[in-house]
């Protein structure tokens, strides 16, 4: 931490922001220029609350250097995490591609997806179960119905699945069907659901929040790495912002900005992020042409007629075509689909 | 619902999309203006996506005129929802004053902070047992210790009592012991725990989240209330913008534009959206001038070595003299603290 | 300026950066701590780009430690700016209310709306002749006409007169007329327009951009201080924000966040902040109880045949009711209108 | 415009403001349905402030139908603007790469730069001669003598060239030097700068406000159209957002969303929405891979001495390498470079 003063200050205030700091427990390196003095605070503790040394009479500025987190960081883990599903690797040259329905509806249909999308490329079976709705009158998916469904789907088509899970107690059924536990972005500050997480051995996909900053979505990740799982996927989702034509605002730059900060995977969902069929192919390029390591999207062959979210799904034809090109801008940047 | 078409669109078209609108289960009625062709869509069900309309071809605008929320209209309630906890009443004429710490850290500290609350007049006790802390590093809360002493505080002062629910498998055990439950805005969406509070016979306060809109604020609401629980507050804490100056953005007027909206009393919350001890009272202050129904802030009598949030605690005397300045406001426009 | 450099970089790396420092211009001084090497760069200009610095390699983080701006900051000028027009103060302990329609019409509205104005207490008449209108089919103004029919009425009913100004070359003409110059949010950051602003003697009314924070508005204020006027007031008139129900939203706390950085005084305008009439007489309420040093409404006595934002103006009678309850306010927090 | 009234509403008062509605002059057309009464008012003026109507006693609620700009919107000319300077289209199949110096600097500076975007593939050279600076301490541009040196470069190298208009003072002076008329974010809303440029012959490139939403944005493009000049360019620049990691929050997915909107050709500015050179070139394949019609980016060969934003200034070598992946990716999507 670096704490500013006003160079003018008596020399006895001085001392007594130096004495405040040392109770707090730091360590004080002063240094003194023309207008201010300098004071590093050395040894923060990453709980620490800056505003305590804000409100000290004297302080002009403070500075957190120390990352909030520390297992979430670059510099704690330079190297790149890769989580490995099976045999699929998330965060090496491959960039996978996660695709299917928003909700599993019955047998047919997760079925019927799940050879779609497996004959243009997708590795992973998305399909909610468990779906957490706006409305309380909205359609709330299958159930543990639903697990089966998408398992059993998965294992037919030789592909891996991930679910969203939206409460604690659903913990243990969920992790016995999924290979990948999803927690969406109404749930990033869902701390005890995360604690939860850090205890199983599966990836946890985490979706940014909808007003999350960057550091609040490794804070989130470092409750899930806290306790034990250094399976964490990041997953930028679109934000809210002032612009509200689309469902969201999506922040493709928040896939460069956030791996300057941590070595986890990043994945991009312009389903979400967008909300309209016709938008997600070129957002779903702009993804993969901007560096994200894995794409979720969402597939649907009837759209009319889904129980949520279909006017985001995209049409088998146009899973096919995206496919190509996003293969096509892999390779250009050195990458592969 | 309004469905806007073009007036040139061919009559197989316009006639395509009165069809589709049918198979949706709406009533069309048409109008036929100048320059486009109105369709009223009646019957809408508030889980509805309108986005299904807005893709049919030859749309060119959707209006939703039911809301989404239903319990939570004041369309459908036009008298104001007075909760009661016990003798106190949320809602009416008296503005009711909520305060304490950010959390219960020990006996003799919230018997304290209950006493020196209650003297300069607030009504109810907050303190938190179960924390939702932004670091996994940082104080999580007593747990049922806190809740026994919140408990014994608001007994001994005849205070009532708020305290924070974060997963639902607290629920039983914070019945036991609240008068009202307190939900974060880090849990505004988390519909498993909404749909459990409305299985009680407690009231809830509702924060709103940091992005949340004013409908899904009320969608939030609705769960509670179609769980059979009418008894909701609603609570603005500011809200996430663009300005980082300040913990958050207060947005005072969000009190007066919820209440064009919905029957539901509302409390505002300077502590969390400013962050900032000195800046408190003054917003404390202009939320009174605004009209809010109820007011929460945090006090705390050594908020350096307050286990959480103590930057933002007010000081007792401070909080005295917020209470002369508030009931002295309150009075001119007709209420009273 | 800090620079913060990681400890285990090898030495020769620290002196590239420290060399690097020295070209750019800053005397470095260096403390050593557990993890990081904190560098101090003292002597740091203005207009310096400190992303320079973020790049350089090695570098972990930089932090600005003096202001952008100079003359506008509290650390320059402690001392509160009174900004004196004819024998009013604002910045002092009489709040200052201007009131008036949102445009000049004709002569009739003027002198009815300055004597309406002026008979319940306001001290400035506002009025505009030029107006920034989003669309270029709405009515833009009655130029120099509407400029000598707010001249009139304000020398009519003993009202000073604020005028907003649009572009460079009205300033002349606009100069001549009005007492003080008003910088809409829409021209916040019109520098040449500022610039020029900076050479009159007369005050400068500076709105916040839609979505200025508060650094760059103290930046714009910088501009016109620059230029030699110090008489500079700012007007917060509500933010752009992820919530869309009412015109923008009111950042009400930005009143004091300000305070913090700088001596100039602050105005609020609830009108262009809400939008909708019924809402304007409690937040001008909040306003006033925050802390405002002045306060700007608009009133029409025919709202719905107004040119202009007619939606937003109170009616006489509410701008009489307003002036009573804010003159309660005030005494209570010590002021006076 | 489309006004909702409830069923409940006594006769008299639906009757009152369908009057009301006349005297505004709206043709009224009524149905009813089973809750509400939709009002379908005809021939709304394009700066018809539709809160007027919102404010009537009884009405529930009320929705634009006409969009409130006419020339910008495809409903009114539905193919698309091909915008030609000399033998170059924008618009069309190919995508237009605009490249240069923020800042023109020196005749050295800025030949050397022409001749480096040139090899590489840009079409336009770019070079500001007058800079809106957020500091008034900052280099504010070398005025007419850059613009010289602008032509000079572009007329060397066969480029067409662009440059900023920050006043209407300049516009003569810089028409007689520029193929296009650059206008900023920070003068999206500078209404008479715009309404000069719809007097001219050349094309305007029109920046998108840092906070505007896109029927701003294209109300602004009303002006210069409603001037008589057909030949704006939009540019999508990075919006202001809660992130700020980053200069500005990119939002790609507005060159989309613009396009549903309007005939208008879209371009995207990564540099000054990302701000750090080392996320240019990503976001520059995702802004060709979303589907721009043209792409600008800055490029300085010394941007360590750069003037003005160096740190977002691709070196030649990065430039070039972004130029040939931008080239495979838009053949990928049936456009070329």
């Amino acid at each position: 931490m670096v704490v500013v003063v006003d160079k003018n200050l008596p020399q006895t205030k001085v001392e007594k922001i130096i004495d405040e700091l040392n109770k707090f427990g730091f360590d004080v390196h002063k240094s003194t220029g023309e207008k201010y003095i300098i004071l590093g605070a050395l040894g923060v503790q990453p709980g620490f609350d800056i505003r305590k040394v804000k409100m000290i009479e004297g302080v002009v500025d403070v500075f957190r250097i120390t990352e909030p987190y520390k297992l979430a960081s670059k510099r704690f883990k330079p190297d790149k995490t890769l989580v490995k599903i099976k045999d699929l690797t998330i965060g090496g040259e491959e960039i996978i591609v996660i695709a299917g329905p928003c909700a599993v509806e019955n047998e047919n249909q997760i079925m019927k997806l799940a050879e779609i999308v497996k004959k243009s490329g997708a590795k992973i079976l998305r399909g909610g179960a468990f779906k957490p709705r706006t409305s309380p009158y909205s359609f709330q998916g299958l159930g543990e119905e639903g697990l089966k469904l998408l398992r059993k789907a998965g294992d037919e088509f030789g592909l891996s699945v991930i679910t969203e899970i939206i409460e604690p107690s659903h913990f243990e059924l969920i992790e016995k069907y999924t290979d990948i536990f999803q927690v969406g972005s109404r749930n990033m500050y869902n701390y005890p659901l995360l604690k939860l997480l850090g205890s199983s051995k599966k990836p946890v996909m985490l979706k940014r929040g909808m007003a999350a900053t960057i550091d609040e979505w490794l804070m989130s990740a470092e409750y899930v790495l806290a306790g034990g799982n250094p399976n964490v996927i990041l997953c930028e989702r679109g934000i809210r912002t002032f612009e509200t034509t689309l469902r969201n605002t999506f922040d493709l730059s928040a896939i460069l900005s956030v791996k300057d900060k941590t070595h986890l995977p990043v994945c991009a969902d312009p389903s979400h992020a967008i909300g309209y069929r016709d938008k997600i192919i070129p957002m779903a390029r702009a993804a993969v042409a901007a560096g994200t390591d894995a794409l979720m999207v969402e597939v649907h062959h009837d759209p009319d007629n889904a129980l949520s979210d279909g006017p985001q799904a995209l049409l088998p034809e146009q899973f096919e075509q995206m496919m190509k090109q996003i293969k096509a801008i892999a390779e250009i940047i050195g990458r592969k689909i």
